[in-house]
């Protein structure tokens, strides 16, 4: 697998455009991905049980084939009623009289203020405009990227190229947003970050089971705030255009995909909203893998711990608190916790801490906490099992952002 | 049911004392409850896995009758392997031969910094001086109540006094303590807040299921920052002082040592780490009471509710997405939700929101957020059921706090 510097479209047969429809001021805030042939798809949903109308509509339809996806930020039509759900089918059916569509063919996504009505001819304007843009360029890719942006201060997005067993070359590309309220726990059938994933592969069967436990890998195991948004939405879609054998059972290409779904959950996690930090915690030794993520996201998801390393203040026995919180099986005499970036320094061990205020081990501790990448090592002593979750710190700029984010 | 001007000696036959050790720098961080009769009691410890070798060393007792209670600050004893399990112990056993006990009537427990081991010569002249300043003044009970403090702004303590059926006067006192890391979830059996009820109530049978009862409705919703202690421990004590009929079913008794939990809980909350505002939640409509606590307590759980209502921004749609995340069921074409103090504003209703950007309403709902109590009530319109919870909001303060605790 090759790392290539492109974009949402850099897989054959994908357009996309990004404009500014006026949603948000002087931002771009629209954007519309097209295939050129029926891309087979699996799309994973918030769990949350307020979720938007594109939400509902897209879960409704429950298309196994889409053609284009339309996305607008700025506001996240969640909390609309039927006026919402009006509004959303609107946007599917405007894409599809423009490119010749089947409704059920277009997917629907919005991000933004929650309870707020979409103004509907800004976003008919930004329609036409999106589908009369539709590019493969290096312009077109960078503006998608950014249209979907709420409060990310970074385009996420990433593609790469890999060669399956028949030789056949295919291109893996997504791109993502997301900063705050994010937690997700996403479901296939039934993922506010939202996520596109494209591919030239070409694919035989239902890709949701694969899309299912990439998510639980990728975005589901970051945390932002604890907040599970009521949009968050998860895209694959592979349009075939590579040709070739079917990639359907080639770990290559699924290793591919899970690539570009964590380097994008990885993006969102560091650049949360006013984070200073990436946190990436390591859970050996679990009972089983879900128990590892399970533990290992439970720790990124603290506020104490949050705070401690945005202070860069050696307090691991918040780490050890927020692993007892978790649920997770562990044995606290077997337990070993490891900070490392490049130094590393062991904090607990044989059920006992192993530093104590004012040694060296604590300044080395602090010096790590100082770093932008933090590795957070945990060794539990009941199995096997392993997992990993991404997470930043909790600053002060987390709080000015969300105690004014509507006015 | 009668408010007194008292404290946690002013049930009959209860003596207490704190002093300053030397724990921590120039305060006071030892505590002595003692009853000159034999309390029947009940606790509740927090379901944290890893947990604090005081709390250890009482689930392992399991004592149903206690005489004397023992607790420091400044020093969790918690991650302390063996070594703590020996010095809770120790802790016990001094107390015991002081006041001429059997080990097994001295609670113990401890609240501060996690993975430190007690100063255990500090511990040991602290409890010589606690045990010999025993007293029921006003002094006392001051004393005993600011030296179970940490990051507490202000002392908890409240008193109350019933007249059971019989005619006997009982009398209830708590103190409490507790700022940060609260998000108790305390089973009595097997609860960092700590919370201490006396009462001189002549009780027959064991009070646990009435404990639990009133837990889950008092400590157990409250949240400041979604973290649950390693340390949290509740424990009621009624030594029978007052004579009379057995209060064991008299509804009057309950209602007032539960008046005397959730007064100290919002007491918690309201002086939660950096707030500066208390949030209360009412949860009617739910389809049972459990499911209303738990969407009660998800919404003052949501650290984006927490910075808009810090901010003063009246963005519902958070509220809305907590209610979607909690897990309780609703139905969104019934929900209400309003805002008020002594003002009040409908935000959204029949599946829709009621106000737009720069409405009358939403200026008065911002008027509401910025007072010092603000109270959120929410039907869910699809049964009877109702609950409450109590948090804060999340400030600048609590990052700052939290981000240098042991530095």
């Amino acid at each position: 697998m090759i790392i290539i510097d492109g974009g949402i479209t850099s897989p054959k047969g994908f357009m996309a455009a990004g404009v500014g429809a006026g949603i948000k001021k002087d931002k771009l805030d629209m954007a519309v991905i097209y295939s050129e042939l029926p891309a087979i798809s699996a799309t994973a949903y918030t769990q949350n049980r307020a979720r938007a109308a594109p939400i509902e509509v897209m879960m409704r339809d429950n298309s196994k084939v889409l053609r284009a996806f339309v996305i607008n930020s700025g506001n996240a039509n969640a909390l609309t009623g039927e006026k919402g759900i009006e509004d959303a089918r609107k946007m599917q059916q405007m894409v599809a009289e423009q490119m010749h569509l089947d409704v059920m063919e277009v997917g629907v996504a919005s991000t933004g203020v929650i309870g707020r009505f979409l103004p509907m001819d800004l976003v008919a304007k930004g329609i036409v405009q999106a589908c009369n843009e539709l590019d493969r360029s290096v312009e077109a890719n960078i503006d998608t990227a950014k249209a979907i942006m709420t409060t990310d201060t970074k385009m996420k997005s990433v593609a790469c190229q890999v060669n399956l067993r028949d030789g056949t070359l295919v291109t893996v590309a997504g791109i993502a947003k997301g900063s705050g309220m994010i937690s997700p726990a996403m479901r296939t059938l039934h993922a506010t970050t939202l996520s596109f994933v494209t591919t030239d592969a070409h694919l035989e069967r239902d890709p949701n089971s694969q899309w299912q436990r990439i998510m639980d890998s990728s975005f589901n195991v970051i945390n932002v705030d604890g907040d599970q948004s009521t949009n968050d939405i998860s895209v694959f879609m592979a349009n075939g255009a590579a040709k070739g054998m079917p990639a359907d059972d080639d770990p290559s290409f699924w290793e591919a995909v899970l690539w570009v779904a964590k380097s994008l959950a990885k993006a969102v996690a560091i650049d949360g909203e006013g984070a200073t930090k990436l946190i990436e915690v390591v859970v050996t030794g679990a009972k089983d893998d879900q128990e590892a993520r399970v533990a290992a996201r439970s720790i990124v998801a603290s506020n104490l711990v949050k705070a401690a390393v945005f202070g860069a203040d050696p307090n691991f026995g918040r780490i050890l608190a927020a692993l007892g919180n978790s649920g997770s099986d562990f044995d606290i005499s077997k337990v070993r916790l490891r900070l490392s970036n490049g130094k590393a320094v062991s904090l607990f061990e044989n059920g006992s801490p192993l530093i104590v205020p004012g040694s060296n081990e604590e300044n080395v501790a602090r010096n790590i906490l100082k770093e932008k990448r933090i590795l957070i090592e945990l060794e539990l002593g009941v199995g096997i099992g392993r997992g990993e979750a991404w997470g930043c710190d909790l600053s002060y700029e987390y709080v000015k952002i969300n105690a004014s984010y509507t006015t």
